[in-house]
């Protein structure tokens, strides 16, 4: 039997172990008992990973060769994301769900075991740390071929209350600094797995973006008193010509600079710290926003897009009254035969050339008709 | 006739005109007379492009929406990098070449017109500015099917000469403040021409890589007086383990912290600041190892690799005594059939994972039979 757990929205939460120990986490529109046993066999979790210091660049690196065997585009038949049936014993032991979140079987980051620390981060002769963290998976739908965009409003409300659940559970254990859920969608931006699915990497170190963003962050606010992603939003709102979409709660914009031939930021118009700190409202009103937002970047070429989407959010413990809660996903299809690629000048120099101008592609984006 | 000048390893270089206006630069290794003229009707060049401030990162992000429709993988048959023949006039209007360099037809960075000069950067009410800049292209070979790998040394000392006389001249340009030659190479980090060749880039700003490479460089040198750059080759040289080729002047590694599954790092053994900066000593050494750096990438699967190799040099104007040259190949290929993607990690948090440890890339190297 499993523990079951209250949430907003009338989610319920039933956790249930699985055969190799992990947990998995059942999130349900509908107060559910869910029972179902991982009948595979046990099989050993694999080892933590190490941190190494890029002197160059002062940046943690995680090395986890442990996932180079990971599970790679299996067919549909093989699929561990889909749920189980007679012929398929997957990562999700019953027979259909709603939305479920484990931990990563091939994980690149891991809860420490003990005490634990990160070395100091200074010059050439560090030694590696421990690739502290945690690396979740997100299942949003049970439909192998479904995605985001052809959720219900329910099922994204289910989705939210169990990204919130998660940040809030993540943000208690004191060897975590940041947590960013994401999605990987379409093998161009090097899904593993077909399934449509998130996941949530929670890093025991303030991730290179993250750093720098909280800087300028700070820099800005000492000089105006203001906040700068509030600044940010409040641009978009005046220029008016790169919004896609808007609600009572949010809107959507491609950004002044955008870095993809397709970025869309999706941001809350009473700025919060992260997905926890989102009033019941404003939780309610990102479902139909998104799903608007995804249906329009499928429709630009008619084609399925391939994108990362990913929550940008205050750190766990710092910097909560300088950064805000955002929803970026960029694109790197410029038409459709054609990937943008980050080669010589963006890989190796950090310097990002686009081809597309921002207020053309939000203005592809408003005219797909949905 | 073409104006020629004599540069170093009787290298010479001879300058015609375009059709557009352009100028092509033939690097012979022997003197010649090049005087094969453009036939191509006249073509307007495109117009420049413009420089968005990021403000939530700081940083400039170009807008060339006019390279959107730039020729994309053509046949063979209309490769505007193979020499001209009856059938086809390409880019180069001789019928052979060792080594030529032009303006991009479709550039990301152009020349300015007139007095120019940067925006203060920072805030969210900033104005366009312009892309100004010059990006190059470099064609080594004229073999359609050749790689850097199959060039002989003799080619390789040719295309040297021609990377440390382009960078002495854009050195020149007062509004050029950092220059990055480089090739991209495999439809999997997306070249548009099949024909191999490098590009150089040189940023009218500095790139966000390299400013945080000088901070950090300047921070080390502050606390310790010694080259971040200078310590880093001296734990290389110390650990040993990750040395994959070394001669006289040049050491090549995979870096300790490397963000690839195979990445190469091949540094002078005596600093310098730039490509022009190198010994004559050093040019010629640098032909034999990097041919046979190539060599083994391509044969630690045996088949053709994608990558990104990149001159790392100190800026223009400043830095000059704290960044030290170095040339960084990075593939994204992790095994056969797989890539490793930047995905939600790396590309909205700037954290790397790596599949593969540094010891283990750096072995799989060593052990290739050349």
């Amino acid at each position: 039997m499993s523990q079951t757990k209250s949430l907003d929205a009338g989610v319920t939460r039933s956790d249930l172990p699985m055969s190799d120990g992990r947990t998995i986490r059942y999130y349900d529109s509908q107060n559910r008992t869910r029972s179902a046993v991982d009948q595979r066999p046990v099989e050993e979790q694999p080892g933590i990973g190490e941190l190494r210091l890029d002197p160059l660049l002062n940046e943690w690196v995680v090395m986890a060769a442990h996932r180079q065997g990971r599970v790679f585009l299996p067919p549909k038949e093989l699929c561990p994301l889909c749920p189980t049936r007679a012929d398929l014993l997957s990562e999700i032991p019953d027979s259909e769900y709603e939305v479920v979140v484990f931990d990563n079987r091939s994980p690149s980051l891991r809860a420490p075991s003990g005490d634990w620390a990160l070395p100091d981060i200074v010059g050439t002769d560090t030694d590696p740390g421990t690739a502290a963290g945690k690396c979740e998976v997100v299942c949003f739908t049970d439909n192998h071929g479904g995605s985001f965009g052809e959720l219900s409003e329910r099922q994204v409300r289910t989705l939210m209350e169990a990204w919130r659940d998660r940040v809030r559970d993540l943000s208690q254990e004191s060897y975590i600094r940041h947590i960013a859920p994401f999605e990987n969608r379409g093998e161009e931006v090097g899904v593993t797995l077909f399934h449509p699915h998130g996941q949530i990497y929670a890093y025991s170190y303030l991730p290179p973006r993250v750093i720098k963003m909280l800087e300028i962050a700070k820099t800005h606010h000492e000089e105006t008193g203001r906040i700068l992603f509030d600044d940010v939003v409040a641009r978009e709102l005046r220029d008016g010509d790169r919004i896609i979409a808007r609600n009572e709660h949010w809107v959507a914009f491609v950004p002044y600079a955008a870095r993809y031939p397709f970025e869309i930021h999706l941001a809350p118009l009473s700025p919060v710290p992260d997905l926890a700190a989102l009033s019941a409202e404003q939780a309610d009103a990102f479902a139909p926003i998104s799903i608007e937002v995804m249906r329009r970047l499928d429709g630009v070429f008619g084609i399925p897009m391939a994108y990362i989407a990913t929550w940008h959010q205050a750190p766990v413990r710092e910097g909560r009254d300088l950064l805000r809660l955002h929803w970026q996903i960029t694109s790197v299809r410029r038409a459709p035969g054609k990937l943008k690629y980050l080669a010589g000048s963006e890989s190796a120099m950090g310097a990002f050339i686009m081809d597309l101008k921002p207020e053309q592609s939000a203005g592809q984006l408003r005219d797909v008709v949905l």
